[in-house]
């Protein structure tokens, strides 16, 4: 009947990944940003996302040699903490979000901007050679360029995939003009999210499909 | 210049609901639900969302008077638990996420399937009434089904929004082929999400945007 399904997990993961591959535009990728592209692509159900992403070249080179050396991950939500599969982490790597910390509200009302926006100022002691992932808020992606060009200690490598109607496409489009400052992933448009973000994670965490 | 952008998180949701009324065709949706499909859109970043949303009639006024009566909130992964904003519940409502319960890896080697759907098993003493919230797994709303069909408690309204390439449109077809045994919203195709199941959640949960 129509609820008899594929049990085995492995066998799911190889079906949906043989039928990415199959139908999404991956030639402009390799490597790790290939898997990475892949995996992204399996967290929304989407093909044609492929052809939304944008890397800097040295950015999985970047981000994957972080996270082997133990780098801490920035997160700008709960939700892409909780997405991250933490024994994919090949050095037990640090999940920080600080959008819950009290001192995120407080400052958030200091600087006149959002408590996401806030919360980027409490990366300050942690961002040097971190990796960030900014998986839902545009105004945490402005307010960390907004740092960088300040001088702020530049992190490893910036996921950059706030989705969204006001200022998603704008702050990715911020981030990719400025590879003179980091190397950097987006995805351009209103589509991102915290899924696609935690996906990106993963995939650069462990070459494990 | 490019990093100048609207800190006022009020007016940034204000111009993003009105940006996806404008857009989105939203004519077949009225009240909670709409407020449920403008939130879902906005998780996601796509107006065209609103296309593939089907729903049983009795869909958000049971999701709504399940909340209201303190029903638990069923959830097949964390992002989807982390994606809930508690201060959206109206009764301070238990968010259940059952996928980390030691058992659930024991009865996935027993019933040889993946662990999300032998999560589902553990839902048992509390699906009465409650609101079950499918974000990722289509295994896990496949078995769920499974155990509606045998006679398990029937929850208040299930929320099947499982995303990916094996089994994700055919899992929410078979759920909106069951409107007999319980109330359901589903997004058909591919797409879907944990960003999308708890946007579903808040709106349902409070009408405050």
């Amino acid at each position: 009947g129509d609820l008899d399904y594929l049990r085995d997990g492995r066998e799911i993961y190889r079906r949906s990944f043989a039928t990415i591959r199959a139908e999404a535009r991956l030639e402009r990728f390799a490597g790790p940003l290939e898997r990475c592209v892949v995996r992204m692509i399996h967290a929304c159900g989407m093909v044609d996302l492929a052809d939304d992403v944008e890397a800097s070249p040295g950015f999985a080179a970047a981000a994957t040699a972080a996270l082997r050396g133990g780098a801490a991950i920035l997160c700008d939500t709960e939700m892409v903490a909780a997405g991250i599969t933490r024994r994919r982490l090949p050095a037990d790597n640090e999940v920080v979000c600080t959008l819950g910390d009290p001192r995120a509200a407080e400052l958030a009302r200091e600087l006149a901007t959002t408590r996401t926006a806030a919360a980027v100022e409490l990366w300050r002691e942690r961002i040097e050679g971190a990796l960030v992932v900014v998986g839902n808020a545009p105004t945490a992606l402005f307010q960390l360029l907004i740092r960088l060009e300040e001088g702020w200690p530049r992190p490893a490598a910036v996921i950059g995939v706030p989705v969204g109607f006001v200022g998603a496409a704008e702050s990715k489009r911020a981030l990719a003009a400025r590879r003179h400052l980091v190397e950097f992933l987006v995805v351009h448009g209103r589509r991102g999210g915290s899924a696609i973000a935690a996906a990106a994670v993963n995939a650069l965490a462990s070459e494990e499909e």
